[in-house]
């Protein structure tokens, strides 16, 4: 689909020395005061004063982390800055400065590279944040980004995953499960469009979700809003895999158990319908599935009444003692214990 | 030659979810006191109060950066940490944290992720950085390296690339050329394996040049050097490609041009038999070849006398007005022009 068929493109290897990052990266504009030196040097230079920073970092992998027979390159662009944004706010920092690397192999054409940096570009100026680095390589086999995320937090404002206490109220942001059945869309149209090339789909009806899948955003609003609430949550992490797993990060490291309630869980009504559609089990979607980059945290029961109103936010559950272990209550009452699932990108 | 057909290794499949980076990581020590909180959240925290810091970043791609017929994983994930330490000890800063990520296929057991963790370690050891963090996965072909490196300088004394002036002196740590005598050397010795695997190569006389191309150090010790006399570059640049290219980002970026004075250029014995072995010209060698990872730096004219007896610097070269151009002036004292080379990874 993007093979370099078309003659008029411009190969990479037409762009000679050290041209290819500049290039991409020259109408990139740096706007925070923390980036003295952005692109151009052995190293970007940044200034914080007293706050501290946090790092965080992720790799996408075609084949393993995108399809893009359905995600076109700017999409994947804006997603692989999303990811990584979504870490740094999940630590209550502000996102600040990111750099991306990529390997790419020649059958990519200029053009492609520059709609991923269009989406590169585009996440980094709604977001607020300087590209002040990176790196360009030749791969043997498809396309490859790593991105590293820099942001700053006030001392003593940075939240862990391992602050959880028993009576803690378990808070989640945005709805759940809507970028997995997303994907799933996707991976039935394409299946489809093997058969039968001509086929038009109407996707309209499943608009939000394959928008969760192909364009998430990660909740800087939350971290905002949580701040504007004068809420500081004991513990928080951000859901890239299913809620399962993600609860479970939680309640290890805070060393608590907890009580989830299915009923609580936010769903989007296209959720619900295409669940059904597809004959799966929504609650085994949120828990298993994967890419809502909503926020997970805890807060004291204190908070409750500042947080209660909030549309944008959903009490699921409660954290308990360690001993109680971690539970599902279903709809029906009873109690199922929260299970990790396996690494699936390693299965043979 | 490191497929996994031996049934007692572990494949990565066996490791379930989440336990690859920890696994790999667990015995990794946090040394800095700027490391507040290393891998485990979905980010690190770090601490610099009032210094400045540096962001560089590198990718590492099997095919493209390393061939692992002849690179020892340990010396792989070694190496992997020098590049990125070089760009920030070139930025006159002290290399402080790293984190890496690692794309991976099933081939690789893990053992082999093991040595290259034991080679990471032992660079994070020597050099005295933590690894903050990082991300593990699948890719469908081969391995690929992502590092990220960040260090400190106190405000004010960063040297960017941009500040050489004219009578600056042109100065470079160590010997160039030897990194790509070395794999000169080892790729003839797998072409030779090819023809003949019982051959039993005797690389005694190549140790220097091999171990330049296997197992290259930072120039840490440099920095610290240039600190104790009491010399602040004007501009530097780490060699990663030839010197011609290095020379021409310097030039370049502060607006000078520059003699570069061939017999100038420290070449360490070994790269003279072994050019004249191949019957490869020196002098092209250290231009265009690369991997030597020395600094290159400029020094006022007034910081000669601190410089000029320091066996681990070589004064090559003058800063002359941008007019004038960037000339090798040949042991037969012709002016050659410096030209920068294409970008080998992309050709066809």
């Amino acid at each position: 689909m993007i093979e370099d068929k078309n003659q008029q493109l411009t190969k990479l290897s037409d762009l000679g020395e050290f041209g290819l990052i500049d290039h991409l990266t020259k109408n990139f504009k740096l706007k925070q005061t923390s980036t003295i030196k952005g692109i151009g040097d052995d190293a970007a230079v940044l200034g914080f004063d007293n706050k501290k920073i946090v790092v965080t970092t992720d790799l996408l992998v075609e084949g393993v982390h995108f399809d893009l027979s359905y995600m076109p390159l700017k999409h994947l662009g804006y997603k692989a800055v999303i990811v990584n944004l979504s870490d740094v706010y999940a630590m209550n920092a502000k996102a600040t400065q990111i750099t991306i690397s990529i390997a790419v192999s020649n059958r990519f054409p200029l053009e492609a590279l520059e709609d991923l940096y269009a989406g590169i570009e585009t996440a980094a100026s709604i977001y607020n944040i300087d590209v002040v680095g990176g790196d360009t390589t030749s791969s043997n086999t498809g396309l490859l980004i790593s991105v590293t995320a820099i942001g700053e937090v006030e001392t003593n404002n940075e939240v862990y995953r391992n602050g959880a206490k028993p009576n803690d109220l378990l808070v989640v942001s945005g709805d759940l499960g809507a970028a997995y059945m997303g994907l799933q869309v996707l991976e039935r149209e394409k299946e489809v469009y093997k058969v039968n090339p001509n086929s038009q789909p109407d996707l309209e009806q499943y608009s939000y979700i394959i928008e969760r899948q192909l364009k998430p955003e990660a909740r800087k609003d939350i971290i905002k809003l949580l701040n504007d609430l004068d809420v500081k949550p004991t513990s928080m992490i951000d859901i890239s895999d299913g809620l399962s797993s993600e609860i479970i990060h939680l309640c290890k490291q805070s060393d608590v158990g907890c009580d989830l309630y299915e009923e609580k869980i936010p769903l989007d009504p296209q959720v619900i319908t295409t669940c059904e559609e597809f004959n799966i089990d929504s609650t085994t979607v949120v828990l298993n599935g994967g890419e809502d980059y909503e926020l997970l945290f805890t807060v004291s029961q204190s908070d409750f009444p500042k947080i209660k109103a909030n549309p944008n936010l959903s009490v699921i559950g409660y954290i308990k003692e360690a001993k109680e272990g971690m539970h599902l209550v279903t709809r029906a009452d009873s109690r199922i214990p929260i299970q990790a699932q396996g690494w699936k990108n390693f299965n043979d």
